[in-house]
C-alpha cells in the first residue's frame, strides 16, 4: 500500500511537469503562428487545448482520490495540495496560448500583428516561452533560484506590455479600430501568461518549503499544521 | 475534537460566502465608479481588494490546516477540496473590479466609458453585479437551479462583449485608440468575470453532488473515492 501511495504522488508530479510541457509547446506554437500568419499551426494550437484541460481535470481527480483513499500529512500533502491549486493556473495559461491562436486565425489571410508592432510582440512570445520553459523546470527540479528568474521574465514582459500601450496611444499610431483591439489583447495575453507562471511559481515554493509565501511575511501556519500532522502520523 | 472539526468546517463553508459577498461589494462599487467616472469609489475599491486577497490566503491555509490535521473525508473533504479550488477564482474575481477601478482612474477627470459604449458598459456592469449576488447565494445555500441562472447571465455578457466589438470595428465608429484599448480591455474585463463565476459553480456542483462535472460526461471515480473513504472511515 505504501508503495503504491507513493507511485500515484510520484505520478501527480510527474503529470504536472507533462502539462507544463504541453503548455511551452502550445505557447511557443502559438506565438510563432501569431509572428508568421501560420493558421494551420494555429490550428493546431486550438485543437490541442482540449488535451491540456483534459489532463488537469484527471490530475486533479487523481489528487482528490489520494486525499480520500491515503489521507497524506507533511510533504505528501503539500505535493497534492499544490497540484489542486497549480493545475488550474497551468490550465488557464494553456488558454492564453489558444487565445493567441483565435486571434492568428480571426485575421487570417492578413497578419495578425498590427504593423509598428512585430519587434515588441516577437519579443514578448520569446520570453513567453521562456516563462514556461523556466515554469516546466521548476517544476521537475523545484529548484527555487528558478522562482527569482520567473519573476525576472515576468517584469520585462509587464514593461514591453507598456511599451505596446505607448505605441498605441502615440500620436505616430496609425492602425485602425481593429488593429487597436487586436494589440490591446495579444499584449494582455502575453502579460498574463507570465502573471500565470509566477502565481504557480509560489505554490511551488509553498511545496519545497511549506512556507506559504517566500515574498511576503513567512507565516508559519502551514509549518505548524504539517508537523503537527507528522507527529500525529507517527501514532 | 469532532465538535471542533465541525465548526472549522462551517468556518470553510461561511468565509467562502464572505469572500464573495466582498467581491460582490468589489464589483458593484467598480461598475458604477466606471459609470459615473467616481474616482473616489474607484480609490476604495483598489484599497479593499488586499482584504479579499488576504481572506483568500487565510482560508487556504484554514483549508490546509484541517487537511492536515483532521483528514476529512466525503462530503468533509469536498468542502476542503472545493474552498481550495474556488479561493483562487474569487480573488481573480476581485481582481477584476479591481482592473476595471483602475481603468476609471487612469482616465480621471475623463469618462472612462467610450462614446456610445455607455448602454453596453452599463448593461454589462448591472449583468456582473448579478453574476455576483448569484454565486454568493450558490456558495451559500447549494441551490445547483443558480448553475444555470449563472450560465445564462454568462452567455448574456457573452453576447453583450461581441456587440462591443462589434461596435468598436464598425465604420461608425469614431473612438481614438485610447478609447478602442479602454472598451477592449473593459469589455473582456467584464466578460472574464462570469466566466470565473461559472468555473466556481462548477466547482461547488461537485461539492453539492460529489460529481465532477454537471455539464459534461460524469466522471464517477470522484464518488467513487469518497464512497471508498467513507466506508474506510467507518472502521
Amino acid at each position: 500500500m505504501r508503495e503504491v501511495f507513493h507511485q500515484s504522488l510520484e505520478d501527480v508530479q510527474s503529470r504536472l511537469v507533462e502539462i507544463a510541457d504541453l503548455v511551452t509547446v502550445a505557447i511557443d506554437s502559438a506565438t510563432r503562428a501569431f509572428e508568421t500568419s501560420d493558421v494551420a499551426l494555429a490550428e493546431e494550437v486550438i485543437e490541442a487545448d482540449q488535451v491540456i484541460d483534459d489532463k488537469a481535470v484527471a490530475l486533479d481527480e487523481l489528487a482528490i482520490q489520494i486525499l480520500a483513499r491515503q489521507q497524506p500529512v507533511a510533504r505528501d500533502l503539500r505535493i497534492v495540495v499544490t497540484a489542486l491549486r497549480v493545475s488550474t493556473s497551468l490550465e488557464r495559461m494553456g488558454d492564453i496560448a489558444e487565445h493567441i491562436a483565435q486571434l492568428t486565425r480571426m485575421r487570417f489571410p492578413e497578419r495578425a500583428i498590427p504593423k509598428g508592432l512585430k519587434g515588441s510582440f516577437t519579443k514578448m512570445g520569446e520570453l513567453d516561452v521562456e516563462v514556461a520553459r523556466t515554469l516546466s523546470e521548476l517544476l521537475r527540479t523545484e529548484d527555487l533560484a528558478l522562482v527569482e528568474t520567473l519573476r525576472g521574465l515576468e517584469e520585462a514582459l509587464d514593461e514591453l506590455h507598456l511599451k505596446v500601450f505607448e505605441k498605441v496611444l502615440s500620436d505616430a499610431w496609425q492602425g485602425e479600430a481593429g488593429a487597436t483591439v487586436d494589440a490591446t489583447l495579444a499584449s494582455r495575453y502575453l502579460e498574463r501568461f507570465a502573471d500565470h507562471a509566477v502565481s504557480v511559481a509560489k505554490k511551488v515554493a509553498y511545496l519545497a518549503t511549506g512556507d506559504w509565501s517566500v515574498d511576503t511575511d513567512s507565516i508559519a501556519v502551514i509549518a505548524e499544521a504539517t508537523e503537527i500532522a507528522e507527529a500525529g502520523a507517527g501514532n
